[in-house]
C-alpha cells in the first residue's frame, strides 16, 4: 500500500518538469528550495542554468549544499552575442535609378528574408522597375509630402531621399547600401553575405576604450591579447556598423581625378571597433546602424551648394558620421569599420566633379577639429539629446563664421522634430 | 673662321653639365641666370628638378619665361616615402635558447642583409650556437657589466635582455624579434620578410589624427578615402611598428589556459595607424622603431615579482609600450599595428603560468586608466624628456599606493641615465 503522494512533492516534481520555465526561486520558503534542489539533483535535471537558477535564490542551505558537494559552475567562454531576428532588420535602399532590376536581382540571395524600404529620389522622374519576388515598401515624393510636410531644411532629394527611409522604418536595425552596389565576392569565390556580417558587427560589442591589436576579439579564432584589462573586454554595445568597398572605393573626386585608375582589390579581414575619441569618415553607402538607439543623429543636414548625384559630390555622410561618432563616444557606445565589403561599380566622371567637390573638401578643414574637440554634456543622455546639444554648438561655433552651417543647424533641430513625431507609432495613412 | 667662345658661354656650357650639383642659382646675376635658362631648353636639359631650380630662383625674367612659354611643373603624387638603408638598421635578438641554429636558419633570407645584435640571458648557463654566415656581435652578462655596470634598478635577465640591445645599438632603426618565432608565410605560400614591411610602416608617414577606413593610405592601392581632411594628408613620421603574429598568438596566460587549442590563422592584410589618444598593448614580440626617436623610452622598468621565462609571464612589453604610446602622441609622432605577422611556435605551459601571471593581469586595471589620462608638459620635447615626465607620475601617482611603482619609476630615472651614457658614442673597449 503506498501513501498518495504530497501536495508538497506534487509540487515540487511539477516545478522539477518545469524548471525551464522557473525564472526565480528567492520568494519560496528556504526549506522549499532546498527540497526543490534535491529532488533536482536525484531526477538529474541539474544543468548549468539551474545551478545558476538555486544559487542566485540566495538560500544558505542550499548555497552551503552546493559547496559540500563540491558542485563547480562551469563558466563556458560565451560570446556575450545578442541574437537579431529577421523582422527586426529594414533594409534601406535610395533609388537614383529607376531600373532596379540587376541591382535587385544580384542581391536577390541576401535581400530575400528581410523587409526592404525603396526610397525613390524625389527628384527621379520615370517610374522605378523592381523585380518580383521582394518583401517591400516604395516610398516616393508624394509620401514624403505626406508624412513629413514640406520641411524648409530637410530636402530628401539625391543621396538624402534613403534618411526618409530611416524615418519610416519601425525595425531595431536598419542597413543601408547604395544601388551602384553590388555583392563582393570572398577570396574563396563566395558572395558576401553584408547583411550577416553587419548584424554580426552590432550583435557582439564594440571596444572602444582599448585598442586590442587582433582586432574585433569577439570574432571566431580572435580573443583580447595579452595586456588588454579584463575589466574592459565586456566591451559595450555596438551602434553604427561601417562597410568597406571592393573594386570604386569611396574616394573624393580630387583622389580619383588623380589616380583614374585606382581601384580598390583588397579584402583586409577585419572589423575593429574605432577608439573613442578618433574621428573617421563614415560613408553611408554601405552601413548598418541601431535605429532605436542612434536613429535620431543621421541626418541629412548638411547639404552642400553644388551638391550632385555622385557619391564624391556629397558630404552629408560624411558629417552625419561624425555626429553619430560623437554621440557613440558620449554615451559609450561602439562604432566599428572593416567588413562586410560591397562591389561598387563605376559612375560618373570624377574630373567633372571637381568643380563641385572641392566645397566639402575645404569643410573639412573646419569641420574636423570642431568634432576632435566637441564634447556634449553630461545630461545628454540619449542621442536625440546629444544631436540637439551638437546642432547648438554648430550653429553657436561654426555657424558665425560661415552661415552654411546655420541652416545645417536648423535642419538638424527639425530632424529630431520630424523624428520625435514621424519615427515612431502608426505612419499617417495612404490617401 | 669661328670666334672663340667667350667666357660666358664656357661657363653656361660647364653648368649645363653640371645641373645635377647646381642646388641654387639665386646668388647669380639676372642675365646669367636667363641665359643659362635659354641654354638649359636649347640643350633638353630641362627636367622637373631643374625647372624647381630655376622657379626657386626667383629671377623674374625668367618667371615670366616659365609662364610665357606654358611650362607647368608636374605635380607628381609621389609618396612621402624615405629611403632606409640596410646599414642603417639593427635586427635585435634576445637569446633565451642556446640553441638558435634553427631559428637563425630560418631567418637567414632575411637576416643576412643586416646587422644583428644577439643578446645572451643573462640566466642562460649554456654557450649560444649560432651558425655561421651572418654579420653579427654577441653580447653575454660580462658585456653588460662591462657597458652598464650593475644596476640596482634595471635587470636585463629574460626578455629584458633585449632591451640591452637597444641600448648599444648605434643604427637609427631597430628591428626585434623573439626566438620563438619563425617566418610566416602570406596566402601564395611566400615568405614573409618583416623587416622589409616594419621598414615600409616606418618610413612611410602615419596618420593618427583621423582614421582611414582603408587603413594606411600609403600602401599600394590605398589611398585616402572620401572626408579625410587634406590638411592632415602629409601624416606625421611613425616612430613605432608593431607586428602581429601568426599560430599562437599573443594572449595572456588566463586565455591561453581556458583556450588552449586557441589559434590565430587569419592574417589580416592591413596596417594601421593607431588614433591619437588610444591605448594599445604593445607587444614586444616582433616590433620594429625608429630608435633614434624614441629610443630611450623602449625600457625594462616593469618586472613583475613572479616574472618568468614566457611572454605571458611578462608586462615589461606592455608597459613600455604604454610609455612609448604617450610619448608618441605628445610628440605627434605616429604607432603603427598589423603587418607583418611572424609564425610563433609552441613553447610553456599556460596553466602552470597562470600562477604567475595573474599579477600582471591586476596591474592593467590600475596602469591602463592611468596612461589613458596622463598629459604631458609642453616643455617635454624629446623622447627622453616625456619619459622622465612619466616617471614622476608614475611616482607620485601610481607609486604611492603600491611600491612597485616607485621602483618603475626609479627604473626609469635610471635608464634615462645610461641612454645618455651609453646609448650613443663609443662603447667601452673589450679586456
Amino acid at each position: 500500500m503506498t501513501t498518495p503522494p504530497s501536495l508538497l512533492s506534487l509540487t515540487i516534481h511539477s516545478a522539477i518538469l518545469n524548471l525551464s520555465s522557473i525564472s526565480d526561486l528567492s520568494f519560496l520558503p528556504d526549506h522549499i528550495v532546498l527540497h526543490l534542489f534535491l529532488e533536482t539533483l536525484k531526477a538529474g535535471k541539474l544543468n548549468e542554468r539551474v545551478l545558476k537558477l538555486f544559487v542566485a535564490s540566495g538560500k544558505d542551505e542550499v548555497l552551503s549544499l552546493i559547496g559540500e558537494f563540491k558542485i563547480q559552475q562551469i563558466v563556458t567562454p560565451v560570446l556575450p552575442t545578442i541574437h537579431i531576428k529577421d523582422n527586426e532588420v529594414d533594409i534601406v535602399i535610395g533609388a537614383f535609378h529607376s531600373d532596379l532590376t540587376s541591382f535587385m536581382n544580384e542581391w536577390r540571395p541576401v535581400f530575400t528574408r528581410f523587409h526592404l524600404i525603396i526610397v525613390k529620389d524625389p527628384e527621379l522622374k520615370e517610374d522605378l522597375e523592381i523585380p518580383d519576388g521582394f518583401d517591400l515598401d516604395v516610398y516616393t515624393l508624394q509620401d514624403i509630402n505626406r508624412i513629413v510636410g514640406t520641411s524648409n531644411s530637410i530636402k530628401f532629394s539625391g543621396y538624402s531621399c534613403r534618411y526618409f527611409g530611416y524615418l519610416v522604418s519601425r525595425k531595431k536595425y536598419v542597413i543601408s547600401v547604395d544601388d551602384d552596389c553590388v555583392p563582393a565576392k570572398d577570396d574563396k569565390g563566395l558572395l558576401i553575405d553584408i547583411v550577416e556580417q553587419h548584424l554580426l558587427n552590432l550583435s557582439t560589442p564594440a571596444t572602444p576604450f582599448f585598442f586590442n591589436t587582433l582586432y574585433d576579439p569577439f570574432r571566431k579564432g580572435a580573443d583580447f591579447v595579452r595586456g588588454y584589462p579584463f575589466s574592459l573586454r565586456s566591451g559595450v554595445a555596438c551602434s553604427l556598423s561601417c562597410g568597406l568597398w571592393l573594386n570604386l572605393a569611396d574616394y573624393d573626386a580630387p583622389t580619383q581625378a588623380l589616380k583614374p585608375s585606382l581601384r580598390n582589390t583588397r579584402i583586409v579581414d577585419a572589423v575593429l571597433t574605432i577608439p573613442v575619441g578618433a574621428m573617421l569618415p563614415v560613408s553611408g553607402i554601405n552601413i548598418a546602424f541601431d535605429r532605436e538607439v542612434v536613429g535620431p543623429a543621421l541626418c541629412p543636414a548638411l547639404r552642400l551648394a553644388g551638391e550632385g548625384k555622385f557619391r564624391w559630390e556629397t558630404m552629408e555622410d560624411i558629417w552625419c558620421g561624425l555626429c553619430v561618432k560623437v554621440t557613440c563616444d558620449h554615451l559609450k557606445l561602439g562604432v566599428k569599420s572593416g567588413l562586410p565589403y560591397v562591389w561598387r561599380n563605376e559612375r560618373g566622371n570624377a574630373i567633372e566633379s571637381l568643380k563641385k567637390e572641392w566645397e566639402g573638401v575645404k569643410l573639412m578643414e573646419e569641420v574636423v577639429p570642431f568634432f576632435q574637440t566637441l564634447r556634449l554634456p553630461e545630461a545628454a543622455v540619449t542621442a536625440d539629446a546629444c544631436f540637439l546639444e551638437i546642432a547648438k554648438v554648430v550653429r553657436e561655433q561654426l555657424g558665425r563664421s560661415n552661415p552654411m552651417f546655420a541652416r545645417v543647424a536648423e535642419a538638424m533641430v527639425e530632424w529630431v522634430e520630424i523624428w520625435k513625431k514621424v519615427g515612431s507609432g502608426p505612419l499617417p495613412d495612404d490617401n
